[in-house]
């Protein structure tokens, strides 16, 4: 992804993209991405009907994730509030759904692997939080 | 990201996600974080009345990016009809957008990122429409 | 909503958000609506095996008009090309979608409510393409 | 809207959507919509440079709400915890873009009128966190 090279030209982004921040912005992507392609994937299946709080959980996390990656991207003016706050949500939004993933991840290979972008998600979302966002807590 | 990884775990996948359409799902969430972060870096430069129509195109194509993204990355049953259109939709917003950012790419750093990252993925929409959804055209 | 109120205070509009386009923006917003509550109200059903595709198409469908709703709301600048290919395909979201809800809503009072949703947001997208669009077909 | 005659018929409901849920779920979509065309209606103007704050936050209020509406929109399963407390973000969010607007509304009309929408969504998410989420207080 292009997210350090294009963050670091903003006109304003004066320091406050850290690395933590960037690394976070690409999980919340990758994060959408599997959660949106493990809800499809489980809705797929035969036994569906076990799987809808899965896909209940994937969904909401998928826009979750995508909804900060997009904050997270603006830097002009400030929002810092929302965006600290959106942080703390999706990190918790990423351990419920990788809590629900990992029920289903000894049998189901797309909840193994989306439980893992969801727990790396998570984790970026904590650092971002710590680095940038300290005060807030 | 883990496109590749969850998408080749689709019950459903049956081959219809080859290496292109994946490559062209990884395209469009990163043209979707570029467009997004250009938009807003353009909005915090001083001359941001000459870039306003720089700004309409990069979140018009977001928006698209990241809805081709989503649709491109559920293979249950079928709606491959929306997906191909999509496709073409994607490719034709990107190579808008990338024209735009191209007019200012010579002094905007972040203008010629995101042109770059527009072209990466009009041209990764083209090759997956190509391989997936041929007889559409 | 306040689409027609906000719409006609746009400095550029210039006439070209008319009654049809402003109709069909409120409609893309209530058919987002009717569909992430339908692809969620199927899921949630015993027989979910069955309504897989339904889930599907609703999902899509709710992406698709949430895009183009947005895109239609943007008068700045132009990218009057890519709101008029938006709302064919909307259009189109729309009638794939309200046939699969169709196949369910005698018994399915859900899809019985969305297929309508669906119904009214195909005819405001044609609408809205015969009067602002009409050179593009 | 169909929200209220959607989610009532949704097998899972069991009453849990109530009436300030249905009402804060209709604005939430009014206000992305609005937050949409104010963000673009700025960009419009000639001293949008004096309103690139008021866009950032527009751009971030109609995405948090367009999350909020749709995450309200699903009742299956549960993720009661996620969707209580994006409604708390959600009324943050238009409490700060509702600030921002009224400071441009005696000479902007369109913030003026998407000050109103925030007002009002603002206060439905306060609504609905009492009715449906009191003990998360």
């Amino acid at each position: 992804m292009h997210v350090q090279q294009i963050i670091s030209t903003h006109p304003q982004a004066r320091g406050a993209a850290n690395s933590a921040l960037i690394a976070c912005i690409e999980e919340c992507y990758d994060c959408a991405q599997s959660c949106t392609a493990c809800a499809d994937a489980c809705l797929g299946e035969d036994r569906v009907a076990e799987l809808a709080q899965c896909v209940r959980t994937c969904l909401d996390c998928a826009d979750i994730c995508a909804t900060t990656g997009t904050l997270a991207s603006r830097r002009t003016g400030s929002n810092q509030l929302m965006v600290g706050r959106m942080l703390q949500l999706c990190e918790e939004a990423c351990r419920i759904c990788a809590e629900e993933c990992e029920r289903h991840a000894a049998y189901m290979e797309h909840c193994r692997i989306c439980a893992e972008a969801c727990r790396r998600c998570e984790m970026a979302c904590r650092q971002a939080l710590q680095e940038n966002f300290a005060t807030q807590h």
